[in-house]
């Protein structure tokens, strides 16, 4: 099994859902936080090395726990779903889970998702 | 190591708290979030495949970070507190942790935990 | 690849971003949360077994992803950045990543970092 994280733009989040959520993939969470990256002045040049600010923005992480065959999917959703094409359009990431259990159900392992 | 990741109702977290605190397991971390799942009509039999919607709930995801043989009373023991045996009870994952640090002493490992 | 994920006082957060940004280290990520610890009453000596109460307290967690040869540096700067000295300057935990996908330009694994 794998967990899914992704931190998006918070004004993208709807998009995301509704793209999961059309896909059928349930049992995503979401948690509000603060992004602490690059800042670029907009007068400036984009160089790494010039006028590199950096300050907090507020973000939005996702996350989602799914059978190791539906990673790529997922990724995929999320990917188009969140993208504008601008800096701070976000991150995903991908571990490994080792376990799940359901709490209602005691069901463990890929049965619980 | 082990990481123990758990969604569970906001209501049940006290329960769910004190239940972790009875058995001494400490460097609980609590977290508010959203959680975004199928939502069951109250009105309609319960298929998989009927009036199905999906809304987002106020979650509380609890993480844990102890020693491998550890987790499983710790797994046990959030889902017996956090459970009521309806939907949305919330699910545990489990992740293996590579490398624990204490900031204050400098210890590393286990040693940690 | 690594998750870095570091549980620290809110006071000290400020501290901790900086030493960050001064190391050029990007991609930090701060969640609000709640610390289930230990209370220790000052009046008692600090016994492991004695006048132990547990209560919540204010922590920030600070996400971090990185290549695996920069792990260590980013932990020693947390920590230095972090301490104080008390009970309750926290813990940094490592996990590994198995993908990550940047969300505005497709680049997959390290390349995103």
């Amino acid at each position: 099994m794998k967990a899914i994280v992704a931190y998006v733009q918070p004004f993208m989040l709807e998009k995301v859902t509704d793209a999961l959520r059309a896909r059928k993939i349930h049992g995503v969470t979401v948690i509000r936080c603060e992004g602490f990256g690059r800042r670029i002045d907009g007068k400036t040049p984009h160089y790494e090395d010039a006028a590199v600010e950096l300050g907090y923005a507020p973000k939005a992480k996702i996350e989602i726990v799914c059978r190791d065959e539906d990673e790529a999917a997922i990724v995929q959703t999320i990917r188009e779903s969140a993208h504008t094409g601008r800096h701070g359009d976000g991150k995903i990431f991908v571990t490994e889970v080792t376990q799940a259990v359901d709490v209602r159900t005691g069901a463990e392992g890929k049965a619980v998702l």
